[in-house]
């Protein structure tokens, strides 16, 4: 099968891979409808992070299962279903807790390389969501969306507690940044403040619910987050970057008492104790426990209630990976689909 | 009057001090029943933190109100009352959100200095709050703790939402710590680890409530705690201590999607974005908002069903205040109380 192989930071090349086969008895092969790059992709693209050696790229998949090992139980060949970037068990007590993306038995999805025709997905059963049905073409980016991206910026907005009543800022607008708008839309906070200097993104989170936009950054945006909400800072703020500056500016813009949800990859990040100590803000993040809010974000989408699929504004067919890597390194794309 | 003022690291002197008197219409002045000398006195006293000048020592209080200014409308003349070290107007929304320790008129209490005769309480009625009635003289240390330690370990306890369940562990055996532990248990904890290896202290924390004592710490504590929670860690853990040693001990000792109420004063600490990325925690902290506590901490004082007094295992005359400083400092008393 043809996929996509990081060789050093800037190369992405389209190869002949082996085709995935059963290792387990507990995987899943699955033959994608639709697969995408992430930002967390960008880290070793950019080489702020290792690359080691050739390395298969990409964890976002949706798509219609194949083959199954022979303990799968519930997943069936022929069904179109959604996994999140950890295959998990989902009965652990760390899965049964919410938090399947620190399953006792979970396995990273990157390594097997999602922006291929195929993928092999361990721990089927608790891995995967099947759809109700087939969908229409329509809904497969939004469906693929929920992977990682919505679901990232959904656990986002749930660990800042956006809410009614609530404020809530967002530090980022990325894919991830743009669709922590949609959710805390959807989680009913009153008032969304989205902070962006790009044109088309702030248009999205305008579309996705923000009612503010802020362009200030850093100690400016933390001064313009206070000023909106009488000197106090936002009950919320979703930290969807990674870097020491914006875990700073997130927390910085959080009333005493807040909560601060972070879901950028930290890069570089080294907290403050004395002032964390101080801002009493309750801190709560990580890698998203997409698994948890996949059958919620599955019935939005398929009844049409929310479309995050809109956050890819480039598609690309999978033989142009390295295209979308550089779309969207250089921020010519917010998110990139790519068919493979 | 007398009171205790810090000259440099380890030089403590009771000297004649200024009465206190009325300073804004909401003040109230109070003669002392009781004040006790406070974990975090121990850093400037030990010359971690600077010491300016010639300093008024002390912010735990408890005793009779002796004048009110004219605007106190609540808090009465001859009224025994417990307070805080943070001042608080209890009514703005960050005190209405529980944040009493960060209330947008909060006034330091220590500057004052509570370690004397008499101290000036700003905003009476939103820092203070009365007994029913004058208490008997063996429920005054009780009331004394909950001023700060008892509030505070409390808070640590709330944070890292300790209750029915749950597995708590608590890192620090010091009053705070020792009360963290009795707050578990009030809150319903199933499984209460103290981490400690002073024996009186063990004694104490099973008193207090605690099924498990570690003895442990730093890695080692860390496989500890595991090795009793199958693996996984605490459900809540509460750090008592304020070092980058004792914060990373705490957050790896809880479980992914568990909860780290952390009260220790920070000294020195950075955390690592990274592991506290994939950590998967809950972070919450900071000074108590005892303020929140206190009518609940009265009543369960009251009414005798708890005795957080018993950490005082020293009292001495104001008087002799240095040595209480002396005794603390090399750990043979846990907390010393002082009789103005």
């Amino acid at each position: 099968m043809r996929g996509a192989v990081l060789y050093a930071p800037g190369d992405v090349r389209v190869e002949e891979r082996e085709d995935p086969k059963i290792v387990e008895p507990t995987d899943a092969i699955i033959r994608l409808s639709a697969t995408c790059v992430c930002g967390s992709d960008l880290w070793p693209y950019r080489g702020i992070e290792a690359v080691d050696g050739p390395a298969p790229m990409g964890h976002e998949y949706a798509g219609i299962v194949q083959e199954v090992g022979s303990q799968v139980r519930t997943i069936k060949p022929g069904q179109f279903v959604v996994g999140s970037f950890f295959a998990s068990d989902n009965t652990c007590p760390i899965c049964q807790a919410g938090y399947q993306s620190s399953c006792i038995h979970r396995e990273l999805i990157g390594a097997n390389g999602a922006q291929a025709e195929s993928l092999r997905v361990p721990l089927a059963d608790g891995t995967l969501v099947a759809t109700p049905d087939l969908p229409s073409d329509d809904l497969v980016p939004s469906l693929l969306a929920a992977s990682d991206v919505l679901g990232t910026g959904w656990f986002g907005a749930v660990a800042a507690e956006a809410g009614p009543g609530k404020t809530v800022a967002v530090v980022g607008d990325g894919a991830v940044g743009l669709l922590a708008v949609l959710a805390a839309s959807q989680l009913g906070a009153e008032r969304i403040i989205a902070m962006s200097r790009h044109e088309p993104r702030q248009q999205l989170a305008i579309e996705f619910g923000a009612t503010d936009i802020v362009t200030e950054r850093g100690d400016d945006g933390v001064a313009e987050v206070k000023e909106r909400t009488g000197g106090l800072g936002a009950h919320s703020v979703v930290e969807a970057v990674g870097t020491q500056e914006s875990m700073l500016q997130a927390i910085r813009s959080t009333r005493p008492g807040g909560h601060v949800g972070y879901v950028g990859v930290a890069h570089g990040v080294e907290l403050p104790g004395t002032e964390l100590f101080y801002s009493h803000v309750h801190l709560h993040g990580g890698p998203a426990p997409v698994r948890r809010f996949l059958p919620e974000l599955i019935d939005l989408i398929w009844n049409r209630q929310i479309d995050p699929g809109k956050v890819f504004d480039l598609a690309l067919p999978l033989e142009q990976a390295g295209a979308g890597y550089q779309a969207m390194d250089q921020r010519q794309a917010i998110k990139v689909l790519l068919h493979p």
